[in-house]
């Protein structure tokens, strides 16, 4: 009987050295986003499950190594001074084989591989393969190295299309690059892979022949073409970044809420989303933002490190930054921003306001037009609006203030000394009148203006 | 020779009794809307040519009742009080039978049928057919019910995937539910369905069995496999909102409106739209919307209950919400909020502003960031703004207040008072400056900011 | 040898005449935009390689001639009194042919053709073809005329599918209308269609079958479908529009552009893009944009007219219009509008703002809700904000007014006087404060409330 996966210990090796020279970035390409996370990142937590995690990098490239360790403390990183091929790449990781089972080698650029598939891999070599390989079936294999099989329908070579025969073209079961290898079985022949090829590289593709020739049990793991779509360019960037935003949406659907027109709202990897929660077309949500039971966000609504309690409302034209929390059924409407600040059960702020560093009370009501002044150019200041406040349109509160309990501010108001409870404050001009002016002033401006 | 379809008594029996188990909502699955109504909206409005329409609800469900009666007042409600199948929840209805030469079985939840496609099953039957049956060629078939077909091409049977040979599952019409029935022909048979089946349920779909079994004529009526999609989770929900925008958003282009990129606009069922209207990418039209010509609406502006007159002018980002009413050539901006107001011809609203139960004279101005202050806490109030008048900007108009024609306003003022037409009114603080003051400030803050 | 194509005097005769009743419209069919340019402008760019010019107008469409001579002032107008077919229509411009060796016949309804197909219409009459056609292969040939091609594959006629044999109609090589014609060669046979058939029209595409039959040479050239995508209808339009988005958003994310959702993104035909720009999803960019390296673009932004410094950032929700001109590292944030307007290096307009008719000195911060007052009613004033200036939230500078360096604008004021550097200056109503006031209009208020 075969040992279960999870008795066996497994390093993940993670190739995060490519060059990326097609994104034209000056970013290392393996620190672009899908989802609001890096590709490496979503590597990490598809093997996060594994026992030890080794990163290879290249040289210089000491924020690859900084993203790697922010999410993976524990990772060990290797840096692969020259780029010889994946086989070599493999083995600056050398250090720590030590005491693994298994090796499961993973890419920074394949960030769509899932968990499940990784598990299917160690399985493979749980039930006895020297080597599994993960191949997905190519709508259009050109350009892939294609799996060659033996009767038995295990893998038997690699070969790439250059070197492929027509017949071996035909077939459509590609490599996807990752690959398990069983320390005890397969280590040896790693070591053994030679550079005797056009481009001098040592390819850790040709294991898969050297495991069959030895008569080492190989494995075949399928994926879909999807989850190991490689990202190279920004194009296939963005291909990556819509199958990510698919699986969000769908899961987000599945799970009981409605995305009236999914495929024009952008989740992030770590969004949170309720029950009978609806989704307006166009909204975009950047990570940290958790929406509770039965809250609707309407459209064109953007929302990043933000919690938006049960039946609460956003926008449209709602902008929910990093520390905006809405208690139960609040409701923030158009063009109004909210950042640092919490706001309170069933209060409002409707229409045109900034609302920031601050807390609003339950069941207060905000004005359209009102501005929390919570900068000088040098420090920030906090707004205090109690329960049951009213601030009246257009006003300005130039914070550090505090208003009180079902204090009333008068429109247009600048409030800059604090409000007792349930009083009224009005700064603002008194209203004067100037009979005629109007229409005098129209007859010097049409004349001005014929003149010109 | 054969009865037109409009001379026979036509009965529709809505079936809204399903669970929705798998939306994982507090809503009644058939509630949950598609292009701003709900599914059984849908459905009533397709089946809105029929003479007597009954609907047959789960226990409980009053929600749903109210949802049929608002829209159609005259249908009868019936309470299926156990889910014992197709043919019992239609039965359920049986007391709506009565004068009825024909029955048309729809489903709540496939709310693409279209009028066109009822009326084909309603001519088989007035052709002498006893019972029509709807299919559709499924470009996936699994898991649908197969429809056999007789030497003639007539239904005889129809299949369920697990009771069918593989030969019949090779088969791609599939059966989509909907059916009509003669009362005349195949009433009884209806009463004689059994449930002697594994799931002991009564399934209407036995009829064709039975029909084509007594030599009664059937006959099949073939729709596009999207009209008949029935929705059982969000991800369908959001297909058949889907379906449904393509079909508003068509005909809306071949009447002559430009949607320059129409998978990111969205239309409601009841949404009108000129010719030579324009709308930019990303708007969202909710329902109660009529757009005349010419008009254009610019990027990423949302409309409801709202009417925009020739050739006036909308966004980017502008929201016109319920009450909304637009002249010609009338201009509303960006960031700007209408509700419940009109603005008059050639009138101009271009910049963050709230205009909230008011009325806009004819060629007025309102300035960047003005405000109607129309709601004390308590209750609303209205600001009227005669014709050609200048509101400056940045200023707040505290209703109930009348601006008279021609009048001009200062910016930042806060109007309390009545002003009258072509006067001058301001009403805001004056102007003082404190040489030298920012510098020492600047001095004092920085100090604070490193000792910090 | 043959000569290459530049050695050759080629006119382009691009048909414009059509009715486009389709379009219902008002406006000239050819008028109508694609990625921000009238489709005739399309064409007119992909044929600026050419010497000579004509286009062939319908009666009365001097816009259409005017929109022609804008782009290309050197084109020869000709117009077409009747619609009598395409070779008629040619021939409406022969006096534009005096001079020319070649003629390439384009569509302005046909508005994506590109200009390396055109080079390779003119390269095959070089190559010494009397004729050259561009098919496609169209994925559901229905409704096209058909190419038939002789043993050798070249064109041997056009078959309009009504006329086509079953063996033809399987064809799936069909004609996309353009087409080059040797001066020398086969000018006589253009002269010589006549109007034998049932439409009485004389067809350009009957030139096909003489040259074949007068022994001439005939060469095909072939272009992908979505290339030759004629537009008689907004559905089409749209397709169009569709398919010049995906070459634009392509060539940007090629150019080290990420665009996180490229099918939200809308660019215009001029779009400029540097390295390393982030847009996010929802961005509409209209014609005369230009965005350096590093910058950012946040969701549901809209641009037109404007320059984008290095590592500036627009929006969420930021509008730029004809004349914004943000310098490196200037910062536009959510719900803010900038018409005309500088603004310096480092400067900041987070929220809420309209800037318009000004300029913003470096590092400056502009607070929440200030608006410049820049028009009354007649004439449009300008606002000169110097370096690190401040300007408290909710402000409104009433233009024209000069704000100097370091300034500071205390928050909630109305600037109508000139500020001296380094000043502080206040516009503002003093705070006062009523006692219990609002706990006594509440009480009065619900009374009423519940009164009514």
């Amino acid at each position: 009987m075969e040992a279960r996966p999870t008795d066996r210990r497994s390093l993940a090796v993670i190739l995060a050295a490519g060059e990326g020279t097609r994104m034209k970035s000056r970013r290392p390409k393996v620190l672009h986003e899908v989802a609001g996370r890096s590709m490496l990142g979503h590597v990490l937590a598809a093997a996060a499950a594994l026992d030890d995690i080794a990163v290879v990098i290249g040289a210089g490239k000491e924020d690859v190594a900084a993203e790697a360790r922010r999410q993976r403390p524990d990772a060990k990183i290797f840096v692969q001074e020259k780029q010889l091929g994946t086989a070599h790449a493999v083995l600056a990781a050398r250090e720590a084989f030590a005491g693994a089972d298994d090796i499961v080698v993973l890419f920074a650029d394949t960030p769509l591989v899932r968990a499940e598939t990784i598990a299917a891999l160690r399985a493979a070599l749980a039930e006895g393969a020297a080597v599994a390989v993960l191949a997905f079936e190519a709508a259009d294999p050109h350009g892939y190295g294609r799996i060659l099989c033996d009767a038995e329908g295990r893998p038997a070579a690699i070969r790439e299309e250059k070197d492929a025969s027509a017949a071996e073209r035909a077939c459509r079961l590609c490599n996807a690059g990752l690959m398990a290898i069983s320390c005890a079985k397969a280590l040896a022949l790693l070591d053994g892979i030679d550079a005797a090829n056009a481009q001098k590289e040592y390819y850790l593709t040709d294991i898969v022949a050297r495991a069959a020739a030895a008569g080492l049990g190989t494995r075949l793991v399928v994926a879909a073409e999807e989850e190991v779509l490689g990202v190279n360019d920004r194009v296939q960037l963005a291909r990556a970044e819509s199958v990510a935003q698919e699986r969000l949406r769908r899961a987000a659907m599945l799970g009981g809420a409605t995305l009236i027109a999914p495929q024009t709202v952008f989740l992030s990897y770590d969004t949170k989303i309720g029950r009978d929660v609806t989704i307006e077309p166009g909204v975009v949500i950047g990570p940290g933002v958790e929406i509770a039971d039965g809250a609707v966000i309407h459209a064109y609504s953007h929302l990043e490190g933000a919690l938006v309690g049960e039946r609460a409302t956003v926008g449209p034209y709602g902008r929910l930054r990093p520390g905006a929390k809405l208690a139960a059924q609040a409701k923030v409407g158009n063009f109004v921003e909210i950042k640092g600040a919490e706001i309170g059960e069933g209060a409002k702020v409707n229409h045109l306001t900034y609302i920031g560093d601050a807390s609003v009370g339950a069941h207060s009501n905000i004005g359209a037009g009102v501005i929390t002044c919570n900068y000088d150019g040098f420090f920030k200041y906090r707004t205090i609006i109690g329960d049951n406040a009213f601030i009246g349109s257009n006003s300005a509160l130039v914070a550090p203030v505090t208003i009180g309990d079902g204090a009333y501010i008068g429109s247009g108001s600048v409030v800059t000394k604090d409000v007792s409870a349930d009083a009224l404050a009005v700064a603002r001009g008194r209203q004067m009148e100037k009979t005629g002016w109007a229409e005098s002033f129209r007859r010097v401006q049409k004349a001005k203006k014929s003149g010109a």
